[in-house]
């Protein structure tokens, strides 16, 4: 590619008298001022860097492994350029996963939401490497990844490589459960990924078109429109609801002759659908879904899958049924994914189910290694495990009775530490710690200490696996990152109990903006924090204006609410491509 | 699906009540009145008409193969409602074909260039059956087709089976000619169907991708981002240019370290690219192309591919060379399709390179079978052949020459059957027919009269494989459909020679509006009608402004102007999903 640009014409200039480069050397070392012309320089400026006429760089080395939520809020609140920053993932792109389940039903398209990874990065003030490839091995003991590209063309072999960090921050995200359920790897759609959005899409025109061949018996027929949804969550829910739509708006008009023959089911093993939601919401939901002619089957476990039957046991009875299938999509929760729990057996977490770090998102039992979103989970300190250790702070000096003055200076240091107190308080309608110990009469030894905080930590929870937990963890981390010097020397955090000091940080904690179960015919459901409830066409409309001022970029909000405008206007598109 | 409307009241109620049934139907058949409804009420009027007690319609079953350029302008311009039409074909879509080197760059989505057929059917005023499967075999004998469905899924077998016809029209298009180059079907990429842009731009992002890893030699690096065209028609070229531009506008972003390895090579066997164009735009293309750095090899033929080197021959000095390449663009021609060969065997055709049909587009050889668009050719009837026939109806009652009187009433007839006439009469600078006879002396004799037009039939032309000229038949075949009986009293065709009377329709007649060939940077060149020449910016805007006329819906209008809108504004995007 020949491009007559001043910086071309500069390179030629150079190669013909070396000893100019080093003038320019000087000049973008020196004041940086060349770097202000911006990306076509870049090009440039790197025959000379990668010549090792600079001096080394001293920067830590950062690799994010992982383009999801976590990873990209992380790369987009990181400021500081003390960092070189290296991302591997074998997406190239981030994708706005909420609205997966409306790219299945074509309401909105695959690449409407999805931002290249390579524009979020070279929106950032400094360099970051991109590396399209799948980190399979951590090693973490010589701080190294092994990592392959996972295209499969006839470009070459498998490339294999590995990478060296100083510091790793483990954002691969989960992959679908089973649950070893035989069959469903082989026959179910999921939901996890653009590709199986795109899929699952393709094979819903596939069975309409089907459906209308002629040579395909009434009762094949009845087979082939038989959906059937496994898992009463909210992408589950949200899929049969969308679905219904597609059929009852779309399907209707263009496939007249076998519309009527459509039937959508929907198997929960619990008792409810959406039962991490507000009971009002779950009724609202069922009835809706009944009203619309979805059968609803709780209690209903999936025993296994063949290419044309689901078989199931009900809970209750123990009855087992087999229902004849067209199309099975699998929305049951997450599990890790296999380079994860390989690496949890390396550093002792092998008889964990899922990757645990601190509150401060470090791997436990791993130096210098960080991981966040759907890939761990946050073990969440008892307040029971360091009771001795935070009386042993707050009592009076040689004696074995609460100072309640001091006591009173760490209250918040504790209720940061163990935030579980908060809850418990607010649980039990207990106005603060102090009024906690006020029931004991005189003075509070460890005993009564131990007795009045026994209970708290019953209010532990884990966080749910969702695109929130994971954009907060994100920016958590990146900010810590941003001010890692500075709080080396002034840490904020609340006090070391068992040793002396404060932690460098504040521990990382979760803020709830509420959550949305769009239950389609235009209507939704948000279950807003403190427990507020809003269900009908007017959240429908909160749930496109809040998730249209959330997409990552300009690009892909224009996309997407010009999706929004085109279904309204011409109805989906049903072609297979 | 339950829905409560009207339709499905009314539907119980009649189940309850069977005797209502025919009030419903006398209604029906008596005034239509119901069907002014339109759509909902269709699935339920099927319950009663399929029910058999209806009278059997007499209509004629016309049966459409493909839904491409020649076969929606057919269905869309058919207005008559004394046919039964069936549509079979293996893709559910009419793609915007022009648009799809824009495609493989990501200037355009694969979405907003294609339209449902089952759209396009439902707005048309009587029911059209569409069938999403592939016929792979026609038999003309028995009017049958056999067909089979194209998916791929686990859905069940692969459906067979047959659909009878009293009228075919074949408008299935051609395929990629690979002139059985060795090699060419495993590792060529092609521009023909959708699906074949959408692999061609992954595989774009992966060259980049894989060349951006660690472990790849420079070498390898360079062979990966080599991108070889072969081929230099408007298609190849229109190809090489977008992916000039990406490279400049996108790539040298989004992929600083390797843009610079990036080259294009564009292989022609021909002396010329651009070679059914004025040759004034192909010396501007093959100058911009010098100026962009795409190295163009004329006169170099393709003999082998393997997976990482082309093998080429120069056709002047047959010297063999190799390149290595990391992806392969095939734009040579086209060739039948399997199905049009075995039944141009059937009909006595086989000697043949393409299925021929007459100047109304008849197939010839074989009864009530049409075809239309790149599957088929014009076999323009010779004057000579009809020497003696024209001459016979002209010649003055009882001697052997020519009345020139007559002549002048059958000279309309003459130049609108055998159009080669008006092209040499044009060449030849001769002002009409009566003139080209002027030369002679004396009575014109029956050799004399061969003698003057024995040079008309050297300038006939077979009509480009273009989607202009496959719009253009489907229309004219769907008018002649539409005014089928009224022609078939009053014959609107020229005069028959060989015998007496008219044709019933005047032959099919090309009207040429221009061709563009875009040229990358935003430069396009048209030729227009009378040998203007326009090529530049504002050429492009013409192109831009008549394919967004041109475009099938004002759906998709929307989605490509809006994608333009994109490309300008955010770049293109280059995830890989």
């Amino acid at each position: 590619m020949v491009s007559y640009t001043f910086y071309a014409k500069a390179l030629r200039l150079f190669q013909a008298y070396p000893s100019l480069s080093k003038i320019l050397i000087v000049s973008t070392v020196g004041g940086g001022s060349l770097l202000a012309f911006s990306d076509d320089c870049r090009p440039f400026l790197r025959v000379f860097t990668d010549g090792g006429q600079q001096p080394e760089s001293k920067k830590k080395k950062v690799v994010v492994l992982g383009t999801g939520w976590a990873a990209t809020s992380f790369l987009k609140y990181l400021k500081s350029e003390s960092y070189e920053v290296q991302v591997v993932s074998p997406r190239n792109y981030f994708a706005f996963t909420p609205l997966l389940p409306s790219v299945t039903n074509g309401t909105v398209e695959a690449r409407s939401i999805v931002e290249p990874i390579r524009n979020i990065l070279s929106k950032r003030p400094y360099q970051i490497d991109f590396k399209e490839a799948e980190c399979f091995k951590i090693d973490a003991s010589n701080k190294t990844l092994h990592c392959r590209s996972a295209q499969v063309t006839n470009l070459g072999g498998k490339e294999e490589f590995t990478v060296d960090y100083d510091i790793l921050i483990i954002a691969v995200g989960a992959q679908v459960n089973t649950f070893n359920t035989p069959g469903v790897s082989e026959y179910a759609h999921f939901l996890k990924e653009v590709e199986d959005a795109q899929k699952l899409r393709n094979t819903l025109v596939d069975c309409f078109e089907r459906a209308n061949l002629p040579s395909v018996s009434d009762e094949e027929r009845k087979r082939i429109l038989h959906f059937v949804v496994v898992g009463g969550g909210p992408v589950g829910v949200e899929f049969a609801a969308e679905l219904h739509d597609v059929v009852v708006q779309d399907i209707a008009k263009l496939y007249p002759s076998v519309n009527n023959l459509a039937k959508i089911t929907l198997l929960e093993a619990g008792d409810h659908i959406l039962n991490m939601y507000d009971k009002r919401i779950t009724k609202f939901a069922e009835t809706k879904f009944q009203r619309d002619g979805i059968d609803l089957k709780t209690g209903s476990m999936v025993t296994k899958l063949s290419a044309k039957d689901v078989s199931t046991k009900d809970r209750a009875t123990g009855e087992c049924g087999s229902i004849p299938y067209g199309l099975v999509v699998w929305s049951t929760g997450i599990a890790p994914r296999p380079v994860i729990l390989d690496f949890m057996k390396q550093i002792g977490q092998g008889s964990r189910r899922v990757l645990a770090t601190d509150e401060w998102l470090r791997v436990e039992g791993c130096d210098s290694v960080y991981a966040l979103g759907d890939c761990a989970t946050i073990n969440q300190r008892k307040a029971m495990e360091d009771i001795l250790a935070i009386f042993g702070q707050v009592k009076k000096d040689d004696t074995n009775f609460l100072n309640k003055q001091e006591f009173r200076k760490v209250i918040g240091d504790i209720t940061e530490r163990y935030p579980q107190v908060q809850l418990y308080l607010k649980k039990s309608k207990v106005k603060n710690m102090v009024a906690l110990l006020d029931k004991y009469e005189g003075e509070i030894d460890i005993e009564k200490f131990k007795e009045a905080l026994s209970q708290v930590d019953s209010q532990m929870k884990n966080l749910p696996a969702t695109a929130q937990v994971a954009a907060q963890q994100g920016e958590y981390l990146a900010k810590c990152f941003n001010r890692m010097e500075k709080c080396e020397q002034n840490p904020e955090g609340p006090r070391r109990f068992r040793t002396t000091g404060h932690h460098r940080f504040h521990p990382f904690r979760y803020k709830h903006f509420g959550q949305f179960a769009p239950l389609g015919g235009e209507q939704t459901a948000a279950q807003l924090p403190g427990d507020w409830v809003s269900i009908g066409h007017s959240t429908q409309w909160l749930w496109y204006s809040i998730y249209a001022s959330k997409l990552v970029s300009w690009r892909t909000r224009m996309l997407v609410v010009s999706d929004w405008f085109r279904r309204f206007t011409f109805g989906r598109d049903t072609s297979r491509i």
